[in-house]
């Protein structure tokens, strides 16, 4: 069976800078509070996780996330506001994006 | 300026064998009728485009591109039918992507 996949790709100026694996990583750490959870989750290490977030918070522009420094897990990181709303325009596009593939494929001839 | 980018790739079995730069090649190939200059054009070597030819063509499950021996030019290579059908196909996906893509761009609150 041949189908179409799509890969979504947000840019900034024409250069990439958020794709799937930059958003599962943006996910892991909404949802952890933590990188260091976040990258143990992902199966890889806490620095490469912060290479990969570094590379993306100055691939943006501004910060996408942050360090949260003290409080009772030692700190760790979060979204900041522009990340939250990089990653909310990402899963709308994805949702069309796959409304939009299904009816790439109930179309195709093959 | 932030916009989204989306990237096609065709997929057989769930495997994906066909995406921009194979289609690169093939659409030199079909307007060169020979894979040694399909891959001049591209800046690659005759035996990378070869090798590049036979991993397509293994993935597409039946032959994309056919070498044409003999003749004035001492032989060359063509889109086989499936070939043919499969550059159809992608560049419909192609034109319905770009509409898309700009259906969402102007929609993209950044």
């Amino acid at each position: 069976m041949i189908d179409v996949d799509l890969h979504i790709q947000l840019r900034r100026n024409g250069k990439p800078f958020l794709n799937s694996s930059s958003v599962e990583l943006l996910r892991e750490v909404h949802r952890c509070g933590s990188l260091r959870v976040a990258a143990m989750g992902l199966h890889c290490s806490y620095q490469h996780a912060w290479d990969f977030i570094n590379e993306i918070n100055r691939a943006a522009g501004k910060p996408v996330v942050v360090k949260q420094r003290g409080g009772a897990g030692g700190g760790g990181a979060r979204l900041s506001e522009h990340g939250q709303r990089l990653l909310d325009e990402y899963r709308s596009v994805e949702r069309q994006i796959r409304t939009f593939t299904k009816k790439l494929n109930a179309e195709m001839s093959f």
